[in-house]
Formats: C-alpha cells, structure tokens, sequence
C-alpha cells in the first residue's frame, strides 16, 4: 500500500479496505510495532469499527515468521558477514595508539561499504577505553592510548539482512585481568557455540555461557542477553531481539533455519566492556558459524 | 525515565507517576510520535485512567519546540555542514567513469566521520543513472558510466544535530536538457533564498522555486516540498519535516532561528533527478546560508 508524501497513511489504507470490503470481516493490526503511532492505529480502529468491520491486534502474527530463515535470506546474511570481516580487518589495521575513534571508524566504514555494506538499523559500534563499558557507545572522536580497552561492533548489511561481529583489542599488551576476563569470554562463547542445536531452548543455551561466566567468578558481571536473532533489520535495531533472543529463562526451542548474533560478554561499567561473538545457523545438526574471524584478544 | 533490557517500559513509567501522584491529575503523552507502540500508549492510558488520572494526547506540544534553534544548536548544525561539506569533495574526487556507487559511498563516508559525522536518521544517498529519478534511492554497487546524472546528499550529523548538502554532477559533458535543467534548479534555489526571512510563510517560499519552475515549463515535474526544518534527528528521518516543512499552501510563518534544508529540485522518474541544496538559518534580516559549496553541475 503506497501512499503519497503529504498523503495520510491511513485513509489510504481505509481507501484500498473499503475496495476489498470491510463489513463483517476482521481487519488486524500490528498494535506491538514500530512506525505506525498510536494515533494512526486508533483512527484505523475506529473507522474499521464504524464500517462494521471487527478490528484485532495481529501482533508477531507476521514478524515471528521472520525467526526462520530461507536459502535466499541466508545467502544475504553469509555476504553481510563477508563485509563484515573485511571491515573488521580494517578497523584493526587503522587502530594504534595516537590515533582517533573517528579515523578508525572512517576507515572501517569505507571498507564496509565496498564489501557490499549497507546502512544498518544501528550505527557501528567503535569505542575506546572506559566508554566500552557503555553497550552501543561509538566513535566519538576520543584518541587512543596506550593501555586501551577498544570495541569494534559491526554489522555488515546487504539487502537489508543483517549479520554481526564483535571482536575487542587493547592497545599495547593487555593487563592480566583483561588477558583473563578475555579468555573467559572466548571460553563462555565456545561453550555457548557447542550447545546450540535444534531443540535446545534459549535457555539452556545461554546458561552455557552463565556456567562459565559463573565458574571464573564473573557472573555478576554477565550481561543476560547471550544472543538474539539477526536477519531483516530496521531502526531502531539491526536484530531481531524483538522476536527471539538468547536469554534467562526463555523456553523456546531452537529450530532449524534460526539465525543469531552471539554475544557472550560483559560491560564492567566504568572501566571496559569485553564481547567475543559470531553471527551462527542452527543447522540440522548442530551450529554453524557464518562469520570467520581470529576470537583473539589481539595486541595492536 | 530508564529501563532495563528486559523491563516493561510502561511499567517503570506508571511507577514513577504513581510516585508523582496520578489520581485527580492530568498525564499526556505522544499520540503521533513514533516509538510508543499502540500496545504500549494504550497500556499506558488504561492504567492512568484506572488510577483516576486524565490521559490526554500532547502530540507536538513539546515536538514543535524543535523547530526554534538556540545558539548552541546552530553550533553543532554549523559544524555538521563543515564534515557534509569535506564528504562531498570527497565524493565529487572519488567519482568517475568506472567506479562504482559503493566505492564513492566508502569515500565519502570516510571523510564525513573523520570530519565528525555520525550515524544520522537515514543513510546518506550516493546514487548514479536512472535511480537518481528515485528520492532517497542510495549505493547499490552500480559502475558509473559516461553521460550518468550522479547524485549525493549528504548528512553532516554532529551532537545529533543534522545539516544536508545535496549536489549533482555528471560523468562528462551533461546534455543539452540536463545542463538546462539543472541551471533551472538553480535558480529555484537562488530565488527561495532570497523569500527568506522572518515572517514569509512556508507557502509564500515554496512559490518562489514553483514560479521559476512554471516558467521554464517545468511546473508538472516540482517536488511539492521545497524543504524541511533540520535540527536534531531520529530514525526514520534526519529532517523534521514533520514538524515543518516548506511547501505549498502551508500558512505558517518562517521565523528568526529556525534552520531548514531547502531540495528544490525535481525527479523525473525512470531517467534522472536533479536537486541543489542548501542549509540554511532564517536571521533577523533574512537568509543566512549555512553550508558553502559551489552550485555547479560539475563535469566528473
């Protein structure tokens, strides 16, 4: 349903429902969505109504659709991750010390965009020292320093579908606590990569990570979102954690054709953040791993 | 007003107005903004209602407040126009017979972020060929070819703050109709800048670009929309057209410190479009243009 720009939405939507026939009929409406206001939907509510037409929310009827991916979808989500790494490797190699957030966010973005990259329903994430300990802080002109805790989030996009990549360097050698914390997130991300599989429940998968994070000592650190669904992004968000995340307590079952961003990890507010991910398919057989890149803590 | 990750947002506001006190008091909220879903504002109304508050819709009581720019503001829009200015050189130098829109896009991007660019409420648009008859139509790997109509328009996003800058070029010599016509496209912006100043309407300006356009016969081809308030921008935007916008029979007087993009221009679809932008700050005496970049219709 197009509409013109000084158009109102709704009253063309009206317009090409009085054509199909209203009375007597049910009309639903996505009431939990983005991008249609309240104030949009209570005009389509009650015209519906007055038209003797019966008007129901129709919430995650269509959206939860999108949690399984086809062929075609996940062809788009495999480019997105090659973007992604090309990018990543350029982050990395623009990162040193005495040089800017935004230089490296430059270079990145370009790199990005020539592998295909679109723009994402969030920004990159590209951040420095205490900032990283802030979830989706970016580039905000700081210069690096020895010493630094850096964070690269991206997402590389291509025809609208998304896939992720978190990876974090530190800027010289790490301390030891950085070295330790970054070789616990790498361990929990392993673990929560061997448990997923068709079946398992969102659950079950992320207290594979919480078992880790639990077993060094850092589980009041950990974040209780180890993962979310990625494919078709919109802003506010690049993911689909709307539909299904990786969480706490949820019961349901992965299944195959599922695609998420994983992100086991922590935000130590104040001083650093520390997430290793991979954007992953649950398989018939297990997982696997879509993007391709060193789970190093590297030195640059 | 913050939430958790996993918090009902409407719940933790109901907690604190019930804090505050609802019973016997008036609540508004944003019946037209986007970001509350129906879901959400209902839920917030039957609640308010149920604890004997009056609900009320405040749509644009604080919205329309944007539209004035204080000193600061015009700061950061200021220099939000410098990085959309590096970024378009940048692009203009990228361009040429053979590359492609994703390596002009990469080039661009870079420069506006190091130039302090951040991520803006849409992508900024590099288009070449027939899908520059396309409003808001952006890179999608197509090689630029002798006789293209390029566009750009660009977002120089700093402090959230928005300036755009759209200009056109051609890859060699334009044709006879395309340098004719954007020499029109010129005028219409010449003629606008000179309508502004405190107290025309929005009406009165659109009118100026639609007498140049209606004079050189090209009246049926005018974009309704002369330009749009920039400030501050949010996903699905980077204008506040929807607070206000410069365009045909809106009465609305301009006054001192509001800032607008002005796109008169045109896109004729299925071949190419052509727009000449400025940002701009209506002053006490009249229009003061904030970008600075040459009008031409560059041979790239």
């Amino acid at each position: 349903m197009g509409y013109e720009d000084r158009q109102d939405p709704v009253e063309a939507t009206l317009g090409l429902l009085h054509e199909l026939g209203v009375s007597g009929r049910m009309v639903g409406a996505e009431a939990d969505a983005w991008f249609v206001s309240p104030k949009r939907y209570l005009q389509l509510q009650q015209n519906v109504e007055q038209a003797g037409g019966r008007f129901v929310d129709a919430s995650r009827l269509i959206e939860e659709q999108r949690v399984i991916k086809s062929d075609e979808e996940l062809a788009h989500i495999r480019t997105g991750a090659r973007a992604a790494e090309g990018a990543m490797r350029a982050a990395i190699g623009a990162s040193r010390a005495g040089t800017t957030e935004n230089e490296v966010a430059g270079a990145m973005s370009a790199e990005l965009i020539r592998g295909g990259g679109e723009y994402a329903g969030l920004p990159p994430f590209i951040t420095s020292g205490p900032r990283t300990s802030l979830c989706h802080s970016t580039w905000a002109g700081r210069t690096y320093v020895a010493g630094d805790v850096l964070n690269y989030e991206l997402p590389g996009v291509v025809k609208r579908y998304c896939a992720g990549l978190y990876r974090c360097r530190t800027v010289g050698r790490p301390s030891d606590e950085v070295a330790r914390r970054g070789a616990i997130v790498r361990e929990a991300l392993e673990r929560v990569l061997e448990a997923i599989r068709p079946g398992a429940t969102s659950g079950e998968v992320h207290n594979a990570s919480k078992a880790v994070f639990q077993k060094h000592g850092l589980g009041h650190l950990l974040g209780h979102r180890t993962g979310y669904s990625v494919g078709i992004n919109y802003a506010p968000d690049w993911g689909e954690g709307q539909i299904m995340s990786i969480w706490d307590g949820d019961e349901r079952p992965l299944r195959t054709g599922m695609t998420f961003h994983l992100v086991p990890g922590f935000y130590d507010l104040g001083r650093y953040g520390i997430i290793i991910s991979e954007t992953v398919l649950v398989g018939r057989a297990g997982c696997e791993v879509i993007t391709n890149f060193p789970r190093e803590l590297f030195v640059v």
